[in-house]
């Protein structure tokens, strides 16, 4: 047909009709590439080796994972590689891990990354962050590898139950602006306005029963990776504190997230099996909290924190929440 | 001075020297007459009967008491009068309490004011409420004598501690929008899509540790009173399947909470100490659950709401909250 003899419309049909035979033209081709695709997969599929498959595998889930859905590990280790090693077995296989980040103190000492691949495949990748410096701070870093909204911080001698995290990242997801963590510490006043550091050895606050927290300490806890990038906007002053003592950068946190959110900065998951494995190490090494002079620096960051931030924005929570009907029946009365 | 004298500006500065005296005669009016009242209260104080003063101090306080900072206890009565006073004996001085208002069903017997006035003075007030019918929702019609954001609701056979209303409360405080209470219960699914009612005894729904619950009950509850307006509102058919059975109210309750917010209707919290007094009665009348139909009609209930609301609404949670070191380091781990 030729294109004077459609009339005054031909302008119209003939850009649509090119354009059918175009599209379909374009439909055939795609049908065929999947197809062959297709056919390609299911034959190469028996043939590839496991680890590939699960490298394959572990690519799309990352890329389709949603950010809440799950949590990245980030365990900053010193002189006890011993521990490390124990807790990434365990910790490595913890439904809706993401990835762990292996934060690595060991100044001058390779990181054990060849030991971990020789002894793969692993669940998840394991990134092993060389450090210039052994700082307390260095875990509180805005990692380019972390992907997930959550982070699940663990000192390298904890060991949580898998039961355990599995319900406090459930807990975290519903409460996504505060510290969901299993160790909760306070902070006291005295008449003098001087504030003290401690747990519940120390005088519960308030007229009313029992205890309160103001702190959930980060070293065993859910929370969201953005007060990372908040850590680092803080005055050079808390840095500073923090790099002096080589202590306090979990008072810190919930400083921040305290004054952020204007209520209390953590909610506390009572652990079910929680366990310091810091007796079991051969490394000869203790952790830091066991130098003598440990806890008067804690109640002297207190104090500091708040001389910087010019209040004292941290708050009193009594909530304490456990797992319904884990362990079994544990909300019928004991009589 | 006359007004012609003053110029041009007479007419401004007349007003001002008018008004001074005019404000100068009024403030001394008022300052007389404060000091005149002032002397009175001062001369009237020992002499007026105590219940006079204390209604006097009532009003003031419920006057400026803010609507979340105090509650309401609803207690709706049938035949066991004997327990009503006791336990209100111990609830008319729970902190907090605003107002206790009784639902008396017992139709046809005068309400015990006379009695409850003869035995004062109480801390608060008790408005005795007497029904026409026997019906199990009266206890869900918009009271006019309640000024509260929170309805403390207690069967009247049950003693709840005074902690954990003081605890519980405070956990309302922080979750408004839900049902705070201390009996938990579930709804299971089954492969015929018929639901089932129950609690601990039934299968833990989803596939993780421990139980789930999806209703609060709310006859040992804290909830917001708006809810009594939207119970109201609802279809009649929830009203009559209410009537039909003298049940199910507390399902219907949960299941308009948990479509209004869309997440789980309540929030439990575990009781430290809390009894049921059925047993004490000299009544001779015990509560509606010993009846041999009361677990399949709330199975039945669930299914016709089900019906009549086009879904289920009920969402679980496995969140179960205490009290942070009451009693006494229930913190710690029992080794």
């Amino acid at each position: 047909m030729q294109l004077h003899d459609l009339g005054c419309c031909h302008i119209c049909k003939l850009p649509g009709r090119v354009m059918g035979i175009r599209v379909l033209r374009f439909s055939l081709v795609v049908i065929l590439v999947l197809l062959l695709v297709a056919g390609a997969l299911t034959a190469l599929l028996p043939s590839v080796k496991e680890d590939k498959m699960l490298m394959l595998r572990r690519e799309i889930k990352s890329q389709g994972k949603s950010t809440m859905d799950s949590f990245t590990l980030i365990m900053q280790t010193y002189n006890r590689t011993d521990l490390l090693l124990k807790l990434l077995n365990h910790y490595q296989a913890v439904p809706n891990l993401h990835k762990v980040i292996v934060v690595w103190n060991n100044i001058g000492e390779k990181a054990p990354d060849e030991l971990w691949n020789s002894l793969g495949p692993h669940p998840i990748p394991v990134i092993f962050k060389q450090q210039t410096a052994n700082r307390m701070r260095n875990r509180l870093q805005v990692f380019p590898e972390l992907e997930t909204s959550a982070v699940l911080m663990v000192d390298d001698d904890t060991l949580i139950s898998t039961p355990d995290l599995v319900f406090a990242f459930s807990v975290w997801q519903q409460f996504p602006d505060q510290i969901v963590g299993f160790v909760p510490r306070k902070h006291v006043s005295t008449s003098s306005g001087i504030y003290s550091y401690g747990g519940f050895e120390m005088q519960a606050p308030g007229s009313g029963n029992g205890d309160q927290y103001s702190m959930v300490l980060i070293g065993a806890s859910f929370f969201n990776s953005k007060y990372l990038e908040f850590f680092q906007r803080q005055p050079a002053a808390v840095h500073a504190l923090i790099d002096d003592t080589q202590n306090c950068d979990d008072i810190a946190m919930n400083f921040i997230i305290a004054k952020h959110i204007g209520k209390t900065s953590g909610i506390f998951v009572k652990p079910v099996n929680m366990d310091n494995l810091e007796k079991e190490t051969n490394s000869g090494y203790s952790g830091m909290w066991h130098r003598a002079e440990h806890a008067l620096q804690r109640s002297y960051c207190i104090n500091k924190l708040v001389n910087i931030y010019g209040s004292m924005p941290l708050k009193y929570s009594n909530i304490m929440i456990s797992q319904f009907g884990f362990p079994y029946a544990n909300y019928k009365r004991k009589i």
